[in-house]
């Protein structure tokens, strides 16, 4: 197992990312309990766990044993924890709800953490009793495999809470990237937010298809970007007077009219139905499993990449490794 | 070498994106003769040729061992080519310019392909007297390396000369994606200006710096986008309903007030120096040539490993391997 130190971690909603949290905390060591209404939710939680094991395999990641234990009730899920994950839709009066049922029945001093990808923590922590125990840590699916985890404390939160939640994260093979001031979404969604769109503008207007949009992510700039992000790769195309000289040469484009970002494209019927029809056209013939299981094991496979190259995604995986 | 038939290939201009097409197209096969009036152009062409024989070792892939031949004139590089590949500055003036003196000297035939980012083909064909020859190549850094290539027709651009160049830069380990619509800026810069202008408003609000935006990146959705671009992963994301179930859910997310896409940031010096100070304190400790070093072994690795997956560029490389 990954961590020095087990501790109780309740999660609190079992969907794609509820499920997710839990395959990680436990592989990694930690006593996990979760709640989920739906009866659905533990054949779903049992393949994302599938999954999970089978891409730390993948990366040759120690596994702990011990798997994790439904509760019957939030209550039993929460009250020995000492980390709570939140992860269930994004409402914010169910969100808030959610909270007062954890501080009725958790410990005082437990952290609670919030997967939401857009609420700032300080209008999640408006009403509770401990509001300096919220902080948001976002993660990005499939939560069992990819590092980013943005951590952002709201106006309550505490430096301790802050501080514990890095180092819990790190634990369990995790990139913390603890953002500096709140804003809606942000930062990784913000960039998803533009992009997509965008995509949208292609899609609608006849551009591209949902499959060219995709390949011209994937044969090209998707390709740098899984190693050195946006301003890193610039700096390089800037060559030897660095950013500077990039903007000097590229920054005048941005005040051209090539997007059409001004404005939002509106999801009427038709394009949600072109887009669909694309998207099945692209994989229709594949499953959610299916592409669930090629997903990772191209995720792995770049992480195992990168780990050998002195840059890049694959130190998380390197610092982790069965030595 | 990976070229059945070679041809002559002219490339005028031998900047960052002119020289990574002689070595491509070099290293691929064919005769290839350059011009650019800058007199420190040969050594840089000899860095990024290294840099090419670098990564294509990497990739295991055959590279033919004759040698790109500088010429004294524009004349001369494109008198007996077939392929002439224009990578002069994104300045339309300047282009046409290049235009007029390439028909004055080249085969009535020979195709004329544009490297720009921005300009449509009709755009840039006006005035032309063969204008059915010209279409856009547009490529990505770095150019030996990167499968991604767009091919944009033009409205006076022949059938002959976008299947003739789909051929050509497929033969040569490319990935030719032909845009249906002329737009500027095609599809991928339209998605990268989407990100750009909201990175700088994250570093503008100071929100973020340069460094943690690329780690937002890289450890993020990087690793997703390296593989399978963007619908698809909301497809899997969307569960077993598909596109539709994703829009349903996520889509009303596109009317809030999230990003500050609605206008465009000034650049001011003040941030411009800002960007560039942050990137300076993120990789200022390498030089240029070693960042192109690092990203290319990585390019190399993420290829390489996807080669061995069901999905991804890799089988880009796989094609073109040493048997």
């Amino acid at each position: 197992m990954l961590v020095s130190q087990p501790i109780t971690v309740g999660v609190v909603g079992a969907g794609v990312i509820g499920a997710g949290w839990v395959a990680r905390m436990a592989l990694a060591g930690h006593h996990v309990r979760w709640f989920d209404p739906n009866p659905g939710a533990q054949p779903f939680l049992d393949r994302i766990s599938q999954n999970a094991v089978h891409s730390w395999q993948g990366m040759d990641w120690p596994m702990s044993p011990e798997s994790p234990v439904r509760a019957d009730t939030l209550a039993a899920a929460v009250g020995d924890a000492e980390l709570i994950i939140e992860s269930v839709p994004e409402r914010l009066v169910i969100k808030q709800a959610t909270y007062a049922q954890i501080e009725s029945a958790a410990p005082p001093s437990a952290i609670i953490a919030s997967s939401t990808s857009g609420f700032k923590p300080s209008v999640l922590a408006d009403g509770l009793i401990n509001p300096e125990r919220l902080i948001v840590a976002h993660p990005f699916n499939p939560v069992y495999l990819i590092p980013l985890v943005e951590i952002v404390p709201g106006i309550h939160t505490s430096d301790a809470v802050r501080d514990r939640s890095v180092e819990l994260y790190t634990e369990v093979g995790m990139k913390p990237l603890v953002v500096r001031k709140e804003i809606d979404a942000f930062i990784a969604d913000r960039l998803l937010e533009a992009v997509w769109r965008e995509a949208l503008w292609l899609v609608n207007d006849g551009i591209a298809t949902t499959e060219e949009i995709d390949d011209a992510i994937r044969y090209g700039f998707g390709l740098r970007w899984a190693q050195m992000g946006l301003f890193e790769t610039y700096r390089i195309a800037g060559g030897d007077g660095g950013m500077g000289a990039f903007i000097a040469q590229f920054g005048e484009t941005l005040a051209w009219p090539w997007t059409k970002l001004m404005d939002t494209p509106e999801l009427t019927d038709q394009l949600i139905d072109t887009i669909a029809a694309q998207s099945d056209a692209q994989s229709g013939h594949l499953s959610i499993a299916e592409l669930e299981r090629h997903r990772d094991d191209n995720v792995v496979a770049i992480l195992n990449a990168l780990a050998t190259t002195r840059w890049g995604a694959g130190e998380v995986v390197r610092r982790n490794r069965v030595s």
